[in-house]
């Protein structure tokens, strides 16, 4: 076994692309055994996110599914609907991002599924709650971004509305999956009862952004405008320095007064707009104003000295490439490089997270499509000539290099 | 007890602002006792988080709060700290995202804390990672993101480094710790066994953008660039329509044809730039501009009519103010509508995951600051004269209403 608190549990899933992937490889860095089911033609995000050697590991897709195995099964075919329900057999969870209506067209519905698998934990992944009426509606990341108001958030910064460059809510949403499935595999091991969890992006995504910016207006009548003004100040931004960027987080009183005082006018404190948090929040954008024109003169590397022994909150801005180069993250083993038997030397990257009864003490690289199909139907009892029937009638995929 | 998976487990927090309050909010809403011990000045973010007529509730502090119990504890008074370790002998997990070398003056290090309690999960929440030279710095969100790659991300669509308008790594890694707590409370199911975990910030921010960006310099030699191409084209962004913005995701071949036509123009679906996947990958800009241009011609509200029924995956953008008034939410019952004892009528968001086996059924507004310190000192075992003397001598305050 894998080690880690999750060593011993084995999750089925049925998700592609960043979603439901994210949610399967944080369940396999706790140690579960994730076996990645795939149609023939593969989790689309292999050649979508980027380039490799093989034309099915993009670094992107390696990230999202390490530690992971890969059985491909036609679900069209009788014959892998049988498999899988012999999977779902020795499973623990199931989890899949795709719509429901597919989902009970290949008997994966969660009644038919908990029917049949009692101590089963089901966990859809789904654009839109089945209560409401977007339910069975198709999302993606930027449709969800768009609609939970996120764009709108940048919307107030830029001028009009725009998308995080990343694929925050699908990976946000992922996260907050696995912790649905933990919870529900704790009150399994209390309860023996196995369930089902329905894990809907735009209601996650909209709760992500309302948290933080419903705001003055979580009161009726509303007591101002919606959001953080901190945050979503123009000039709430890195701050330019003589030779870069840097950005710096002076909140507390402390931290502002050692900032005034290491930028040479150590006198703002004395002033009613500076001198407490209250009058910096009412007064932000003249107080980013002073931060921003006070850090002009030195250098970043000046400056993060300084700042460091004022203990005021400060960091380098870091592109891609300088983070990859970054001293702490080397301090730490967040890199591992590997020798990878088709796609030459390639950089890992390891969960960060330290857990004192210890995480997964065995890395594999992401899976190539249907690399552990035989590996897997043989586990579950199929005969040679059963799977050498299985590959010729596209049933499956041989993937072994 | 509460309900939901984690009925009948108690959460000690320490945590102030957004990643602790975060990670412990999930933890409550699956049904976790969760007592937020604060300082005499409480949590900065009741204040800093807006308005609101009692001056401690902001809707910010409201929304990360929920469903949790203030107990006022002044740590540097010795009755405190008894007390506080009265409180942990009841207690499964603590929390804190307080500097290590600051838990270590309050006799609250992770080796002290597991010494005496020898059942608790011990959760430490920490912007950079023990073990690597950045140790003990302290650490915002709008640092984190600069640190991390999120503001380089933003410098590729934007032309300079810019922050997302959310604290999204405060909340991202907030989520992961969830995640940490949950797995550690199986483990412990399993094994009787507590143990301590290191949740850094900084580290769990670099895999969250690397992991998505690292992309083609996953490989050594790199295989070109950093970064999803798709995701930080300044053109994939919302889309201009006669009377608003609009969000599309059209990825698969089906979709990507069925936009074609829907725009007018299906013989581009044998155009070699967008024919396939790959093509229009390699020619995302050429992609996206056709987008933009054929969408100009019609309203929203039109557009989301024809590409639902050709199932090309579309939605809105709302603004903050629109998506409070979204019917689909209104549906679902994310909102919540409570009459507040100092605040009026108040807005609460829900959990919008659903689990067969329940999740908690009690809800209880965010605290007053000490709002529970006498039940919570009483429950103890503290007599009231001894209660009254605590207050008296600031080692706590009573904040009930």
């Amino acid at each position: 076994m894998s080690g880690g608190p999750l060593a011993g549990i084995r999750v089925v899933d049925l998700t592609t692309v960043v979603v439901g992937p994210t949610a399967t490889l944080f369940l396999s860095d706790y140690g579960a055994e994730v076996i990645k089911v795939e149609s023939p033609g593969g989790d689309i995000l292999r050649s979508l996110g980027g380039r490799s050697k093989s034309g099915q590991l993009s670094g992107k897709f390696t990230h999202f599914n390490r530690n992971k195995r890969s059985l491909v099964l036609d679900l069209k075919q009788e014959k892998a609907k049988q498999a899988l329900h012999r999977l779902l057999e020795t499973a623990d969870v199931f989890v899949a991002n795709i719509r429901p209506s597919a989902l009970d067209r290949l008997g994966l519905g969660t009644d038919a599924l908990r029917a049949r698998h009692k101590r089963l934990i089901v966990c859809n992944l789904m654009g839109f709650g089945t209560g409401g009426r977007y339910a069975g509606q198709p999302a993606y990341d930027s449709i969800i971004q768009g609609m939970s108001g996120v764009a709108a958030c940048n919307a107030r910064v830029f001028g009009e509305p725009k998308f995080v460059p990343m694929v925050m809510m699908d990976h946000a949403v992922g996260l907050i999956a696995t912790q649905c499935i933990l919870a529900a595999l704790f009150h399994r091991e209390r309860t023996g009862e196995g369930q089902s969890i329905e894990v809907p992006m735009f209601e996650n995504a909209s709760a992500f952004v309302l948290c933080e910016h419903l705001g003055d207006q979580s009161f009726v009548p509303p007591l101002g405008e919606w959001g953080d003004r901190r945050v979503l100040d123009p000039l709430a931004q890195p701050i330019q320095t003589k030779d870069g960027w840097i950005c710096i987080s002076a909140n507390t009183d402390g931290q502002a007064f050692a900032l005034f005082a290491a930028i040479g006018q150590p006198e703002l404190k004395n002033d009613p707009r500076f001198n407490s948090v209250k009058a910096r929040y009412a007064h932000v954008k003249e107080y980013f104003t002073v931060r921003r024109e006070g850090l002009r003169a030195k250098t970043t590397a000046e400056w993060l000295e300084i700042l460091q022994k004022a203990d005021v909150p400060a960091g380098r801005v870091h592109t891609i490439d300088s983070l990859t180069e970054d001293e702490h993250l080397a301090d730490v083993g967040f890199f591992r490089r590997i020798e990878h038997p088709t796609e030459g030397v390639k950089i890992e990257i390891n969960n960060p997270n330290k857990f004192s009864a210890g995480l997964r003490d065995e890395q594999t690289p992401a899976p190539f499509l249907g690399g552990q199909s035989v590996e897997i139907l043989s586990e579950l009892g199929y005969a040679q000539g059963e799977i050498d029937e299985m590959v010729k009638g596209n049933v499956t995929i041989d993937g072994r290099r």
